[in-house]
């Protein structure tokens, strides 16, 4: 292939130069290459030239997008760039997904990164309160993962992409197989406008098992002393899911997805939405529900999934990412994931969460607080955390058009009676135990959101998912059915129904709430036909991870930690 | 690369085959070779043999994705479709995101196609219509393109893929530079899911200027006697713009681009939206708005945003296509456009339509009809058009998070005295004038879009952008401001105050309109500072094409039938 032939360009007849991009492109890599001498072979440099490099190639003030995923992260890249000489290198505007390891930190810390912007920081969100409240880290904003993306095309394009793949051939071809996740988003946005994109592989190779990211958008590939991190974030140990779990499940199975029929969407993380995915091959069986609900998946590969994919219930799954430990399985069911002409899996966080905004009928997740207008929040005092893909999944996509009748119902239900055009709309599901740890109750008068924006100088409170956009809510007391309300007062008395012995639970207007009920608005585990007594863990299509690699015929193999038997 | 290793799956412990696609895939991929024979060299097809081919690969009933998108069209590959054996190959799913040619509907017409997924039909909305009346092809949805393109990885995702680009080389490898539009969605849901890639080329080299995409992921490259069919369907002579278009050009950037501050934005193609960025470097930049309006498009290259652009008005531009003629522009302006490193754009119309949604801050376009609660549609009675990108750019994006000066504002004017979070809004902007050709008011008691849903038998009207997302309408009569309106009856009559003589306007009740006007609901040009006899054509920075051409340093080079001087 050609490579960069810049210079037709230049300074155009306004006196303005057009090509400052690719002409600071080239000076940067004419740098690199006079320092890197040998230790570059084409476009592979040695590990230990790897500060040396981003030395040439990071300017100060630069826009660096960092690949923290949700799951693999370009871990080695980003311990080097910690290292970095602030001297040399600082004013760093950092991009990431995913702002999960120290290192990540590490960079403001050091003087390196000065502002941020991100989608998710799990584990490391109180440091990062921290560091913000201390001046060292400036944050932009906290976006749902295709909003991201997005800007990367817009206001915010990399000028450098650090990323993680797991092999290259010699010429810059990436292999990125089961773990593509972000990475195609992130590399088209920085290697098509004049950016500089360096892999960090976890080894060379002659030939690749098949190219995920053509060798002309890459320009250097540093083979990593140790393979990138990976985080099997969406493994839940069946073992640990408890009978008020499987009793939320059955009202799930019964209330929602068989009286939607809803065919198409999208399981948060959680051993909530576990227990659904567990109880599909027994309970939703015995009610016949077999094709009729949960065949195509927005979803990363849940080992949970695997009793029902065993039992058909499943046509396809595309995927944000992988899961470690699935990749035989995977490997080995290509009728359902999404797997190349080579047999593995190829990810991509881009398509599925457009998949998951557009194309599915449903999300349903948990979160760790709701309001009395319905609005959530996983965001505490202390802690900046951010969503991740929630927002996008779990809000009603009003450019949808195509009608399905999942989509159909929930439309008509909110609207029946009001004077508007008949539409569809998304079923967005909170499901919430009433009290999560420690006895916090999930219910609450205020979001802790509003505290955190106030302490973090927001401009608007971080909510998760705003209230008009949840249709229902559901809890080991029942499930609040939003649509149907016609006033704010019937939503509050709808939402402290289901609040169970929480203040806002205990605060419920009695008569109302049997009004409610007697609408079908509240509907309690008997109004649904559900015997509570037959809410046991037998239930579950596997009760433990063992069950669930014997249920994958041996080909999952879970990772150290969940392998307790 | 190593290619199709298959065979490690099979028959599961359940008994279930799970490897249908990628064993069925390889059987025709057989037949295919076995009937080519000769004519098949590597991945290289024989032009003579496409329909021989097309026979063996694409089998009845298959969902097949042929490329039609809103400029670049596998028109080869669709006219050898059409001529199809019917007896072999009949009851096919198409997907396609543009039916803009005649054989896109020979077959159906032919009896080889049976059903029809997709997003816009423009020159062919009359015989769709009339087609699918006679049962001949029956509609699945119309779609906004990001929607289509997510069903591809859930429930719509192809067996076969007609693709068109502009090389190969003879690994299969693709390059489809500026117009890349759709094909990584299409061939990446397809190449994933063992389904089956079909690219015709307009030729076959060597050497690539760069790929695009990946050899992998396609099977078979068809050399087509003439270059794919492309439309420049963004392209407006500067010359047939009206007064009355600068004039209502002049109210958007005072009242609604200055106003707001809106730096992230996404035009709709049309006389009027162009009248807009034709004054940008007179008008605009006479008001002081240079740097402070209109920064980031999300966009195909207008050739009327040449002028904007020479004037160092704008900073980025992403495309969903390109735009005949603007190769060479585009090349030459990398800072501004996102160049490879091999010099020419790469497009990508998933990732713009992403941008649309989540990173501007305003779409603006314009309609055929409104309604008095501001919805919208370019439905007429007997045509089936569908609304391409419209639904998603002109849809409020609540799963967005971040902030902007533009967003909180019409959030804030939205939400002022209600009791609500306080979050942001996408401003979206319908520009229309009160009168459309012929003397049609484009202002209607009831939309079209009705009438059309029930003779179609859709389950809803097909509304283009509904009006609780519009936030303004501007005509020649002045802007309304439907995020002020806290009732009903305030939105009616806002709009009736600007629909001017049409009935809906004449019906207006002029005291409260006078009241709205009190209260900057309803904004005429003398309240906005405007002097109509200032709104020439004067202020517009390029009169004509010859203007454009010159303001782009003769790099512009228009097709022949915009070549009038």
């Amino acid at each position: 292939m050609s490579q960069a032939k810049v210079g037709l360009t230049g300074v155009g007849r306004t006196g303005r130069q057009w090509n400052r991009l690719q002409e600071n492109r080239a000076a940067r890599l004419e740098r690199a290459r006079n320092v890197l001498g040998g230790a570059l072979a084409g476009k592979v440099v040695d590990a230990s030239q790897v500060v040396a490099l981003m030395h040439e190639v990071i300017e100060p003030g630069d826009r660096v997008c960092l690949e923290g995923n949700n799951q693999k992260q370009a871990d080695f890249l980003g311990k080097a760039l910690a290292r970095l000489d602030p001297a040399r290198v600082h004013d760093l505007h950092l991009l990431l997904s995913v702002l999960s390891l120290p290192e990540h930190l590490d960079v403001f810390e050091n003087g390196i990164g000065a502002r941020l912007d991100f989608s998710f920081s799990g584990p490391q969100a109180a440091r990062l309160a921290r560091l913000a409240a201390s001046g060292k880290l400036n944050i932009g904003a906290i976006h749902t993962y295709l909003e991201l993306f997005g800007r990367y095309f817009v206001d915010l394009t990399p000028r450098v992409a650090l990323v993680a793949a797991e092999a290259a051939d010699r010429d810059g071809n990436l292999y990125t197989g089961p773990n593509t996740e972000d990475t195609p988003a992130i590399v088209e946005a920085t290697a098509f406008k004049g950016g500089i994109v360096i892999a960090q592989v976890n080894r060379v190779v002659d030939t690749l098992p098949r190219v995920d990211i053509p060798a002309d958008w890459v320009e250097f590939v540093v083979p990593s002393p140790t393979p990138y991190y990976i985080e099997p974030l969406f493994t839940r140990d069946p073992a640990q899911i408890s009978e008020i779990q499987v009793l939320m499940a059955m009202m799930a199975i019964k209330g929602i997805y068989a009286e939607y029929g809803v065919q198409r969407l999208n399981h948060g993380i959680g051993f909530d939405t576990a227990a659904i995915e567990l109880i599909l091959p027994t309970y939703a069986a015995d009610l016949g529900l077999k094709g009729k609900i949960a065949s195509y998946w927005a979803l990363n590969p849940h080992p949970a999934l695997i009793p029902a994919i065993e039992a058909g219930f499943v046509e396809s799954v595309h995927s944000f990412g992988s899961e470690l430990g699935m990749e035989n399985y995977i490997r080995a069911r290509p009728d359902v994931f999404f797997c190349g002409p080579d047999g593995s899996m190829r990810s991509n966080r881009a398509f599925s969460q457009a998949a998951g905004h557009y194309a599915c009928d449903m999300f349903i997740g948990s979160t760790l607080q709701i309001d009395l207008q319905g609005n959530s929040s996983t965001a505490t005092t202390g802690r900046i955390s951010g969503f991740g893909g929630a927002p996008n999944m779990g809000s009603d996509a009003r450019g949808r058009r195509h009608v399905s009748p999942a989509w159909l119902k929930a439309g008509q239900q909110a609207r029946t009676g009001r004077d508007t055009v008949p539409r569809g709309q998304k079923l967005v599901v909170q499901i919430v135990e009433t009290f999560r740890e420690h006895m916090a109750p999930a219910f609450v008068e205020e979001l802790d959101a509003w505290k955190l924006g106030e302490q973090a100088g927001m401009a608007i409170p971080p909510v998760m998912i705003y209230g008009d956009d949840v249709t229902h809510i559901l809890t080991e007391e029942g499930i609040a059915n939003l649509l149907l309300c016609r006033t704010g007062e019937e939503r509050e008395q709808a939402i402290r129904a289901v609040a169970g012995y929480t203040p806002v639970g205990m605060a419920r207007d009695k008569r109302m709430v049997e009004n409610l009920r007697d609408r079908g608005i509240v509907q309690r585990p008997e109004d649904l036909g559900i015997d509570k007594r037959l809410a046991t863990r037998d239930l579950l299509a596997a009760k433990n991870m063992k069950d669930l690699v014997r249920a994958s015929g041996g080909l999952y193999e879970p990772p150290k930690r969940f392998r307790n038997w």
